[in-house]
């Protein structure tokens, strides 16, 4: 069975590579598909956002999410196996919690802060190298979850709760949920609720965020609207996502996540 | 078989782990290398550039290269044989073309645009996720190129053309191929060119680019200089690159790709 | 046998793929483990103690480090074999000299500058590619290392030397190892250290580094201090480092690698 990794580590220092090196040591021939190490700092909502939106792209497997602002406090580690089959690994502070809705909800829970497989002595900071790769590498070797911890109750496990979007027949206050390296940013609204505010492909939009105001076309692709122009399109996610054309919308219109956005129809 | 991966995603966000994903969930044992993902965004020269410096390095297999800014209009992907057996995939924007030369040509080509191994629905901007990848993945698992996609005259494909150096007895004019992220800058000119303007290892030489004039050493190699000189070498691609000991050449003579260099012996 | 790679490329350029090209074209079932590619540039020293921290962790294989300011000289490239039966491979700079202290020392040494596995034409400045990595893939497809090079006597490799803290019953001078990308700084002192200037966990300590003075807790974890807090702790790979909650504590107190500070207790 596979095992994936999502971490907010960073390319640049050792931990990912340590975590590999971990998980090639207990299960030699398991394959590892780092889905990104590139989660901002501490970012949960991130991180959990992320796995939402690439776990259906995953073969089913072993999927751990590290991004674990409380580790060495008493916040749980957990394991996790959810309706479909996968099995999820991280810390309990809701960056799994995206992804098991996707994945058909949890059916068995097990805490892992104490678990057979972890490495000793466990660091105060490092739970990636001594507590979730080894699990997780465990766990793709074929061990099973009951035996990596101690039952929980999946009522128990911290969820995350997203931000609602508020439409009318004309326009929408909606917040940014990711933005990503290249500046887009996108939003809690999908394709649908463009349409419940009278906008399609092509409409004009009037952007409201940070005390300024722009206006942006609804188009399917960056290269519809001329380089430097604002857009609005369906990511590859299946959200709404506002770019700049060979540009970085984020920068120009001061976004970061949770930043609220105020789209209407243009006149 | 083996798939290799070059793009201009970045390693910060999921784009690239996502696209392992894929190729894991069709081909599950097939090995896939990383050329690079830090091609410059949409950087189509410089990612035909790597291409190219790497295949030599690479085993024979399918090779993807995604720099794509085009990406959910009516330009073409495509899937290409070569003369020595390597398969190549990408957007038909000249990323492949120097690829081709250097691996014997392409005796046939398909465009992917519609192929059936493609992921429905196809969004309009992550074709590296919905067209490439699973198209890699199922050619390297064993899938005849002409099932790929439909089939197209290797005459009609969008190649690129490399500016060419001026040289004479005593000068060149050449220019800026890639800079790497040390600000070594590699140049379209061979050791061979250099010997044409009468310059050989251990000559000074004349470097006028930017209104700047500055004299480099032809070398070996780094440490041949000082710290903080400029030198001239054949880097490790067969290019004449200029670089400076421990330094930044880009940096300090504002070279950027494309950028003009006029190279002549020092009196 | 596994091979992992450490070096100061990055990951922007195609160095590291093209290495995984050439290693996958020698030893097509050989994993690999990328340890971290983000030493930085000319970091002799930094590599050297990533390489140590990390071998623990890493399965019984052929562990490569390039960090090679002298590439293209007269320096040595070398293969060993470690009394664990660990391989090493790189300059011989010192970059391997912490990690064969971890392994049970050097038990044969061959230079392998002029190495049979080599790829010729041998460049000046990629010896990753030409040199370490076809070396390190024939040795993980089992080769001898004896048919590698030309043998070495262990006893002339070159190795380096740690600063080491002056601490008395009161107080430490000691010296920043490691910065991390989160701007954590490891000190040469252990917690055993710290008992021995009367300091426990709980314990306030006044922390001169750079002409400032700031006061800073000891404690197990990050969260144990408030947001934007100095702490010291045990980091994963047991040294004592000096962080800030949720900040940086390098770009706070003006900390590089050999920066001195003056630890004692408060009053």
């Amino acid at each position: 069975m596979i095992v994936t990794l999502l971490t907010d580590y960073g390319q640049g220092d050792e931990f990912v590579g340590v975590c590999h090196g971990v998980i090639r040591t207990i299960a030699p021939d398991v394959p590892i598909v780092d889905v990104t190490h590139g989660i901002p700092r501490h970012g949960i909502t991130h991180g959990a956002l992320v796995m939402r939106n690439a776990l259906p792209y995953l073969p089913v497997g072993v999927h751990v999410a590290v991004v674990d602002p409380q580790v060495g406090t008493e916040r749980r580690a957990v394991a996790l196996r959810c309706g479909d089959g996968r099995a999820l690994v991280g810390p309990d502070n809701g960056v799994l919690s995206l992804a098991w809705e996707q994945a058909g909800g949890v059916t068995e829970a097990v805490d892992i802060s104490r678990s057979p497989y972890r490495l000793e002595p466990v660091s105060a900071t490092f739970h990636g190298r001594d507590v979730f790769a080894p699990v997780a590498a465990q766990l793709a070797a074929g061990s099973s979850l009951a035996e990596a911890g101690d039952p929980l109750d999946p009522a128990d496990l911290v969820a995350l709760t997203l931000p609602v979007a508020a439409i009318d027949e004309s326009s929408a206050r909606a917040h940014v949920l990711i933005v990503d390296r290249f500046g887009n940013a996108a939003l809690n609204l999908s394709h649908g609720d463009l349409l419940r505010i009278g906008t399609t492909i092509g409409s004009r939009v009037e952007v409201q965020a940070g005390g300024r105001s722009r206006e942006a076309t609804v188009v399917q692709t960056f290269a519809d609207v001329s380089s430097g122009e604002l857009l609005l399109y369906e990511d590859a996610w299946g959200w709404i996502a506002l770019a700049v054309n060979r540009g970085d919308a984020a920068a120009e219109l001061g976004l970061e996540p949770d930043s609220e956005i105020f789209l209407s129809r243009a006149q």
